[in-house]
C-alpha cells in the first residue's frame, strides 16, 4: 500500500473539547508524528462524549472510509469514558474481560499505596479480538483493533500518557505495517516584510506550472512562511528546482528556512558580523528588547534597552532633546532617529534602533492617527528611519513592528 | 426553537490545522462563545484545503444535519484559499461578483498607500444569495447565507479577524435568530502563584460535595484558572453559593474574575492608587516592560523601563555599584534589590522592580544553576527581595517570572 493510498482519520473524543475548554493538541501531535512516516491525516472529527449514540455512528462512518483510525479520549475509569463501549458496539464486537490487565492495573495502584477504586475495572475490559496497547504512564490500557486489514487504534486523551503509548507502541506498529511508506518532501521558506497576498503573487507563476508541489501559506503578524510539498518522494529534484526559483522571486524577502525565527536570524548575522546593538523604545513598551534577548546567548550582542513611555524618560534618561519633543512631537521621524542614536551611545555598541508611534486604541489625533509608527536606525555611518500606517489592534500592531524593526536591522547587517 | 434543538456544528479548513502546523484554536473560541449564548456546539470537523471533492462532500453532509454551521478558514486571496468556491459548489449556487466589496478592499490597500495585488479581486464574489460579513482587520469578507432556516457562516481563520467578526456581526445576528436561549451560568476564577495542583488540592472538598457545579482547571505559565460551571440555569444560586465559598478558599491567590488579565489587574490597581512603576530588569529581557505597557493607558503609570543585559550596562545606566556585582555576582538578592531601587530612583516613580537571573540553557553553574531568578521590589517605604527556582524552558520561565513580578506589585498595591 502506498501512502497515497492509505487514508487515515482521527476523532477525537470529549466534551471539553467541543466545550472550547481544552485544545485539541492531540490531533496536531498525531499528525506531525504521522507525517515524519509519510503517512497523512484526511480529517479530524471531535465529538463529545455524549450522546453515545452519535460516537456510534460517527466510529462506524469513519472505520468504514478509513484505513487508519486513530481515537483519543475517553478510556478513562468514569462514567463519561465510553469509547470503550462505543468501539465494541460500533464493530458488533462484545467486550470481554481480561484478568491480566486487571492484575497490571491493581499493581500500579499498589505500587503508590492506594487502593484501586472499583471503577477501574472498566480499564480490564477490551472489544472482542482487541489487543491492548501499554500505558506506561496512567491506567487505561490503548485498545488496538485489526479488522479486514483496516487497523483501529484507541489512545487515552492525555497528552503525556498518548505520546508515550505512541512512542512505544504505535509507532514501530505502523511501521511493521506500513514498511514501504517514505515521507513526502518539503520546504519552508520563511518570509518579512510583505502582505501575503503579494508573496502570492511573487510565486503564483511557478505555482500554476508546477502541479506537482503543493503550495501552502501562514500569515502570522509580520511574518508570512510559505511551505512547498511534493507530492512523492520522487519529485524531489523538482521540488528543489521549484524551491531554488521561490527562493529567487523572493529576494531579500526571505529571512530564512525551516523553523528559523527572524529573532535567530537576526541573532546569528550580529554573531557573525560581532556586532552589538542597543534598544530605545517608545510604544512597542519593551517588546523589541525582548525579541532581541530572545534567543540563548544574546547577552553577546545586546547591550542596552530602554522603554521610554513618558518625555521625561525620554529626555532625562536617553537624552533626547526638549526641544525636538516640543517642535514635532513624541512621534516623529527626528525623536525616532535621536533616539536611535542615543540608544548606541548609551550602550556604546555597533547600532541603535530607535522606535516610537501610538499603538491605540486612544492618543490618535487627524495628523498622527492611530498605527502611525516611526523605526530608526543607526550605525557608525548612516542614519536611517521609516514611516508606517499600521491597521490592527494594539497587540497586532506591536508584533508587526517589532518585527519591522527587527527585519530593518536584518538588511543593515546583510550589507 | 430551543437551545437542545439547534444543531450547531464547526468546519474548520486549512492544510496547516491537519497536518499539525498550527492548532485550531478558533473552535474552542467559537464553542465558548456559543456557549454563553446558550447554544452547544455538537461536532468539530477538521478537513485541509484540498483536494476540493472533500471539502464540498463534507459541506454537503454538514449542512444537511446541521441548523448552524460555522466555517473558518480558506477565505485568504491565495490560491489554497478555497472555501467560497467550495461553499457555492455545494449549495450549487454560482459566484457572483459585489463591485461594493471590490471598493472596500481597494480602499483598504489605499489607505495603506499599497496596491492591491490582482488575487484580492477573487474576496469580492460571494455566493448568490449570500451576505457579506464586514471584516474590520482583514480584506477578506465573511459569508452569510441562510437556507431553508438554515444558518452558514464562513469567516476567515486568522482568529483576530474571526474573533472581530464574531463580535462585531455574528453574535448579534445569533442573538436575533434564536432570541429564546439561555445559557448555563458560569464563573470563571483566575489564580498566580499556586500550582495546578494546589489549586485542585484547596477546592477539592467543594468540587466532592456538589454535583451539580462542574469544575474545569486550566493551567498557562504562572496562571491557573478554575472554571465553575452549572448543569442549567436553575443552578445559579447553588453556583454563587460554591463560587463564594471558592473564592474563600483561594484568598489572596485569586487576582481577577473572567477575561481579567493579570497586567490588567495591576493596572486598574495602579490607576486606583495613583501609583507609578518603573523596571530594570536583565533575564526577561523587556519582557517585564512589555506586559506592564499592555493594556492600553499604561503611560499614565509606567515611567521607564531599563533592559540591563551586561555589567555595564548596570553600572553605567542603572548606577548600580561595580563593588556588588564584583562581591555578589550579577545574579544576586544584592543586585537585584539595587536595579530595583535605581529603576525607582531613574523614573521617579513610587515602585521599582529588579529582575535578575539565569534563563539557560546555558550560564548555569553549581552555586547559580539555570532558573535561579530574584525579583526585588523598592517602595517609599521597603525593600522586598525574593528567591526563585524555576524548572523549565527559557521561554516558560520568562514569562513565569513576569507573572511572579507583576505579582509582587500586585499585593503590594493590595496593601
Amino acid at each position: 500500500m502506498s501512502q497515497r493510498e492509505v487514508i487515515v482519520e482521527f476523532l477525537s473524543i470529549g466534551s471539553e473539547l467541543i466545550k472550547g475548554e481544552h485544545e485539541d493538541n492531540n490531533s496536531p501531535y498525531l499528525s506531525r508524528e504521522l507525517s515524519k512516516l509519510g503517512l497523512q491525516c484526511r480529517r479530524v472529527t471531535v465529538l463529545p462524549d455524549f450522546p453515545h449514540s452519535w460516537l456510534v455512528q460517527t466510529l462506524q462512518t469513519l472505520f468504514k472510509r478509513s484505513h487508519l483510525l486513530i481515537l483519543t479520549g475517553g478510556l478513562g475509569p468514569t462514567e463519561d469514558d465510553v469509547t470503550r463501549e462505543a468501539i465494541a458496539k460500533a464493530l458488533g464486537k462484545k467486550l470481554i474481560f481480561h484478568p491480566p490487565l486487571l492484575e497490571a492495573i491493581l499493581k500500579r495502584f499498589k505500587k503508590r499505596n492506594l487502593v484501586m477504586p472499583r471503577i477501574n475495572k472498566r480499564q480490564a475490559y477490551l472489544p472482542q479480538g482487541a489487543q491492548a496497547i501499554p500505558n506506561p504512564l496512567g491506567s487505561a490500557p490503548g485498545i488496538l483493533m485489526e479488522v479486514n486489514k483496516k487497523i483501529l487504534i484507541s489512545l487515552p486523551g492525555v497528552p503525556v500518557e498518548m505520546q508515550a503509548m505512541f512512542e512505544k507502541s504505535v509507532r514501530p506498529l505502523l511501521m511493521r505495517r506500513f514498511p514501504n511508506l517514505s515521507p513526502s518532501p518539503s520546504v519552508f521558506l520563511r518570509t518579512t516584510g510583505l502582505a501575503e497576498s503579494r508573496v502570492n503573487e511573487l510565486l503564483q507563476e511557478i505555482i500554476r506550472k508546477e502541479k506537482k508541489i503543493t503550495f501552502g501559506f501562514y500569515a502570522h503578524p509580520g511574518i508570512v512562511d510559505i511551505k512547498l510539498l511534493a507530492d512523492s518522494p520522487r519529485d524531489l529534484k523538482i521540488l528543489r528546482k521549484v524551491a531554488q526559483e521561490a527562493r529567487r522571486r523572493l529576494g531579500p524577502f526571505l529571512y530564512g528556512e525551516g523553523n528559523r525565527t527572524l529573532e535567530e536570524t537576526v541573532f546569528r548575522l550580529l554573531e557573525k558580523k560581532k556586532k552589538w546593538v542597543s534598544v530605545a523604545e517608545s510604544c512597542t513598551g519593551g517588546a523589541l528588547s525582548e525579541a532581541l534577548t530572545r534567543v540563548p546567548g544574546s547577552s553577546r550582542h545586546f547591550k542596552v534597552g530602554v522603554v521610554a513611555y513618558s518625555h521625561e524618560a525620554k529626555n532625562a534618561l536617553l537624552k533626547v532633546p526638549n526641544r525636538l519633543i516640543r517642535l514635532h512631537g513624541a512621534v516623529s521621524p527626528e525623536v525616532a532617529s535621536s533616539l536611535a542614536e542615543q540608544a548606541k551611545r548609551l550602550g556604546q555598541t555597533d547600532f541603535g534602533i530607535g522606535v516610537t508611534g501610538i499603538l491605540g486604541p486612544g492618543g490618535g489625533t487627524k495628523q498622527k492617527p492611530v498605527g502611525l509608527v516611526y523605526i530608526a536606525l543607526a550605525s557608525q555611518v548612516k542614519r536611517i528611519c521609516h514611516r508606517f500606517n499600521f491597521v490592527g489592534e494594539r497587540e497586532i500592531i506591536r508584533e508587526r513592528v517589532v518585527k519591522v524593526a527587527l527585519d530593518l536591522l536584518r538588511r543593515e547587517l546583510l550589507k
